[in-house]
């Protein structure tokens, strides 16, 4: 499963940025102008039910728990009002981040046959493949229709232009590493390079993107423009090794002990990338024995997580975060921004880096 | 199966008009430049094979055979070169609009289950739902980003927005088709007024908009502009219907008579909704029945090519494919055109409306 929107259910660890209720009732709002009730058959019923919005049967959703936290159109509104205290202009570019990000949720919960997202049946289990589909592409359309967008909010042609560009490129981005992960799940010999070129595609490509194009929109100059994109590529691998880290040792704070949630299910996640390169001898041909089944037992998971332990994997995975949090942190140094902005970024930074959930 | 482009194996009727051939060279290269060979793992093998560039293993396939005849880009060439000599730059969107027909083709293979096209197996038979997947999300993509390219072509940025809004428009309209489709499967009681508006969403709404996009990058004027989108409208009836007649007896002229090979796959085309909608008494029960069964005895697939005959299904949908040729031919008849560019219209009519294969 992609690393979704982070869930509203919070947990220990850091609090949740304010920026994230700042942007909330906005982002949904242009949310709904974008997915509009009326138009085109049941697709739309799907739409709005893989958005959390309403149940199966079309009937609104009693609260919003079933909806993510909007990370991607909160980093783009925050790029662009670090940058410009006028960032209306940036709403339909926030609206599009999150419809491009659940089309490829929509579309990933069919390649890995997930049962359920968010606690909630995916569309494909209730609807079956085809219609889920269908309803993937639709919110791909929706999601560029939004992008174009941008130029009845006052911004020019030239720049809606390059925006959408970027946007486009950057999910087929997105997209190969979509295939690339596909790839390396028949792989036990994925480098560590490898797996970071992947997520920089997977996760990270679109992660950047919100946060360039809000730069862009906000008239942010070169400098402040490919700082913003740097910033998420640090943001993004901070993200997805964490988000990794937690599918192994996630529930350790809660449980007392790591259940190994991804490696049950044979997730090739960074730990487990490492445990590959690093380890030798018995503990190598353990893993791959391991990972060679089509299912694996509580004493294979057991196994796994000793020789995790055994090359320092865990160590590792955090350290990894801690760099590319770093890294996040130091792109945005050589800009101006106004104090505010700069204790946000650190704080999501902190955040997503740090978070227990 | 969708309507594809049309198979490069002619057989009797109306010889394929001049224009594809003028345009077949170009629009190849410009394909070959908006998929390039190097990007991206083997996803780029997936979308090259399925083009019929390459075979399963990525061997350039010895001939175009397994190629459509881009029906799509070559109207979008005709649609701007009839209204301005400089063509060139719709190139692009040409192949813009050939690679989205490719993506909706790629995804409805997964919701058909069909097995082959073009005479080859398709991609996800060979590798599977999740690759070819993601495959045709890369094709859309690659579309999308083919469409955004007509801004290097010298056409300004307000009008290359304004196509790559139609664009992804007219898409998000095919996508909603294929929604409806998708939903008449399981029903017996479609009106030929639905199933109108459904092909007019499925089929009609790329072959407008290829016109329409053709129209607008050779700066023709709003009418100009309307008119071929109104002859796209005409068009993309007539070609659907053709499709449906052809569907169900297009091989009576070869083999002596109607095989009703998409009366066996159960479609409900055209004529088969019509006869619904006609049809009363035994032959209304006697349809319902054998449309509700799951697999068509050889008994049931005569005895609804014979109520087809009864309700004049066959005369119905050859009248109604002349309405709409007639209707595309009058919308350019109030606009200034060339002498060549009108005598191709026709041409283009005529075949696609009388075409045997």
């Amino acid at each position: 499963m992609a690393p979704d929107s982070i869930p509203a259910d919070a947990g220990p660890g850091p609090r949740l940025p304010g920026m994230f209720s700042r942007y909330k009732g906005r982002i949904e709002e242009e949310l709904g102008r974008a997915v509009p009730e009326t138009s085109g058959a049941d697709v739309q019923l799907l739409l709005r039910y893989h958005l959390g919005w309403v149940d199966r049967r079309g009937v609104p959703a009693p609260s919003a728990s079933s909806q993510g936290k909007a990370l991607r159109p909160t980093l783009c509104m925050f790029a662009c009002e670090a940058l410009n205290p006028d960032c209306a202009r940036a709403m339909p570019a926030a609206a599009a981040m999150e419809l491009i990000h659940n089309f490829s949720l929509l579309h990933d919960d069919i390649q890995d046959q997930d049962l359920e997202r968010r606690h909630q049946p995916t569309a494909w289990s209730l609807w079956g493949i085809p219609r889920a589909l269908v309803a993937g592409d639709a919110m791909h359309s929706t999601g560029d229709l939004a992008m174009l967008a941008v130029a009845q909010q006052g911004v020019s042609p030239e720049v809606s232009l390059k925006v959408s560009d970027i946007f486009t490129g950057s999910y087929l981005e997105m997209i190969e590493g979509q295939c690339l992960d596909l790839e390396f799940e028949g792989r036990t010999d994925i480098t560590t390079g490898e797996y970071l070129y992947m997520i920089a595609c997977k996760t990270g490509a679109l992660i950047r993107c919100g946060l360039e194009i809000g730069a862009l929109l906000a008239d942010g100059d070169d400098a402040a423009v490919r700082a913003f994109a740097r910033f998420g590529d640090g943001l993004g691998q901070a993200f997805q090794i964490r988000d990794d880290y937690l599918g192994v040792w996630g529930d350790e704070a809660t449980l007392g002990k790591a259940t190994g949630n991804d490696i049950r299910r044979r997730k090739k996640s960074y730990p487990v990338v490492f445990a590959l390169e690093r380890a030798d001898g018995a503990a190598l041909s353990d893993l791959r024995r391991i990972y060679s089944q089509t299912e694996l037992e509580e004493d294979d998971v057991q196994r796994v997580l000793a020789v995790l332990d055994e090359v320092g994997a865990r160590e590792q995975a955090q350290a990894l975060t801690e760099r590319a949090a770093n890294r996040a942190l130091e792109a945005l140094s050589g800009i101006g921004l106004p104090a505010w902005a700069r204790v946000e970024a650190e704080e999501l930074v902190d955040f997503l880096s740090r978070r227990e959930y």
